[in-house]
């Protein structure tokens, strides 16, 4: 019997080590696979034998690393060549793969990732290898083409959601309020900052405004929305992706509307400093204070979605189901059928089709002055933040393990 | 039957508001009160007439309240003038209290708010007036004398180490991983910072440096212990409280070890960003991320500890009995009589005593080296955490009561 192999590259979610208890949970079932490897740090780590035994692992060693956040196998961010331009690693990888007799890679990942299953699997079939590459997806971004949505981005937008309502809350506690600025990540696709239209109290949005990368920043505008929002209400809430970009498309945070100081230097920091400069400089109020959540959407589990959580597990187990069928240089992706009840079924869809391209938010869910989400759009969010899943606790916090 | 008045003040925390409900469901119970009232910002907001009845809202208006983070009353940071200096807010208070036929005002807060409840009922005594003034403690800082610990902490101190866990998790993914640092509040006591002592992977905290106030920063050091543990493991997770002082005793984000740029500007930002500067200026590493949790450590009701939420409750419900006992002038106070099993009754303290003063974090719970905790602090930490309210969830968030 064969073995297999299982890899996480990219940016970590809360949830991706879900997809790998969900292959290795799937084959104790299915006994396709005699062991399950794990490459460690991505096919980086691969090319350098760093290579653990799932199957040699007992359940104590394994226990609750489903609900471990971050890449628990490690990551990487190595780009494959073409193997026109340079087969050394391609060599390097199939020797590796022949030695421990590998019948499919499973590569967990976002775009990048998928181009490099897309490269191996191409190569595979050039040289006549019957290895097969399969692509499970992840990306918190929810950039990912041709799937409705891509496990860790629930997880990511219910931390955001969660966080826009307590700190809304927190920010209007005093008779003279200032304005509060949240930066959320999302370089590229607008989803995660969009996602804070889920923070609704009495029905209504508690962001007062939301901007992402999708529609182009203008500063004039910008202040004069915000300043009319504060002599009205005396207080204002702001979401804002870190990639917004001005109409010549430069990033906000790389062009000249970064403050400078007298002697032409820019100032550091993210969007959200950068508005609260521009804010403050306008003269609307000195009480301006804002706040970049980072990392902390990519790895809070202690507060994802029980969704995420099962249907990134799910992908683990349908890339099995994907391998057994013979396929190679295809991801799995989520096509969903209703929205009320929410389901989903899964699909697999050629790499090509996603290798190294980017799914935007769409454009018809935001307002006409671009500085919000529509309510349509909270039939897509909703379903995908639904859900606590059940952690074990010892002394109040989460029990996580550090496979490695 | 005469009516009581209940007030927040300070900066809000997850639990402020159960000790609101615990006033108020107490009286229930005991009918010591006709109505109870909430005055809206603290005494800033009773001065101006801006008063509510909680007893006229029904049960639907006030639900989840107990479970809503932050100063759901609004609050105030208003500094009550000696009445020998100014008798104006004095008078006005009385004729309020005496209009809505005040018996006993509560007031939730820290050691200002302390200072507030010393001054009326000190003020009560002279001019021969019968109404009770009691303090509520809160605080996510701990930083209240006379008491073991205070509302607000407990769950701040499960965020915190939660955040810590996950986010060293998060940055430890990569062969090549930087250092991270994590700013936390604590402008004078660095009961948050040691917190950070619980997030513990195999028995062993995941910091490996915690930086609090109540030891003297030095830059050289500093840099030192980083570099030497970053050759050693080839990451680094760095725990830093925002009030880091120098031996001068200046706060570091003050003094001369911010970083200026070559015309003698510093740079902006809180401490976190400045230790980033300070290493990558010292050539140890490039790969520096720096967060700041912010307003994050007082509001994250959904990850707050049911033994805060409780405590703060029954805090509410203790104050009643303490009027009930016809005391003035006192605060309640958590006197812990057991660690394992954890056991804490209340009493009453002079509020005096706490008024204006700060309860530092021991210095024998700080290393020889000042730059961690020891694991003494446990003991007294892990109590505090425990449990995880049950909040009611809605479209996969936590169902919120904003009362006003």
């Amino acid at each position: 019997m064969k073995n297999c192999i299982v890899a996480q590259s990219g940016g970590p979610t809360s949830v991706i080590n879900a997809s790998v208890i969900g292959v290795f949970e799937e084959n104790l079932k299915q006994n396709l696979y005699e062991n399950v490897y794990c490459g460690l740090n991505g096919i980086e780590g691969i090319l350098d034998n760093s290579i653990i035994n799932l199957s040699e692992m007992n359940n104590e060693e394994i226990k609750n690393f489903k609900y471990t956040p971050s890449s628990g196998l490690g990551s990487c961010r190595y780009k494959l060549e073409s193997f026109n331009d340079c087969r050394k690693d391609y060599l390097k990888l199939f020797e590796i793969f022949s030695k421990l007799d590998i019948d499919t890679f499973f590569y967990i990942g976002g775009n990048d990732s998928m181009d490099t299953v897309n490269k191996l699997s191409k190569y595979a079939r050039k040289i006549n290898s019957k290895i097969k590459f399969i692509g499970i997806p992840k990306t918190i971004d929810n950039d990912l083409c041709m799937t409705d949505h891509t496990p860790g981005f629930g997880s990511a937008a219910k931390l955001i959601a969660t966080t826009v309502l307590e700190t809304y809350l927190d920010s209007s506690v005093y008779l003279n309020n200032g304005i509060f600025i949240l930066e959320t990540m999302g370089r590229n696709a607008g989803w995660l900052g969009a996602s804070a239209i889920l923070a609704q109290l009495n029905g209504k949005p508690v962001a007062d405004f939301i901007y992402l990368p999708e529609k182009h920043f203008k500063v004039d505008q910008f202040l004069k929305e915000v300043k009319e929002k504060y002599e009205e209400q005396n207080k204002v809430y702001i979401v804002v992706s870190e990639g917004i970009k001005n109409v010549k498309g430069e990033f906000i945070v790389e062009s000249e509307a970064m403050p400078h100081d007298e002697f032409g230097h820019k100032q550091l920091g993210g969007v959200g400093d950068l508005l609260k400069e521009i804010i403050i400089d306008s003269g609307i109020t000195s009480r301006v204070k804002a706040l970049e959540l980072g990392v902390i959407q990519r790895c809070a589990m202690h507060c994802a979605s029980l969704t995420d959580v099962e249907e990134a597990y799910k992908a683990g187990v349908y890339a099995l189901k994907l391998a057994n069928d013979n396929k190679t240089g295809v991801m799995v992706a989520f096509k969903r059928t209703s929205n009320n009840p929410y389901k989903c079924i899964m699909e697999p869809v050629d790499v090509k089709s996603i290798a190294n391209r980017v799914k935007y938010f769409p454009k018809e869910w935001i307002n006409k002055e671009g500085n919000h989400i529509n309510k349509e759009a909270l039939e897509y969010f909703i379903p995908l933040i639904e859900g606590n899943p059940k952690l074990e606790y010892e002394h109040g916090l989460p029990v996580y393990n550090k496979l490695i």
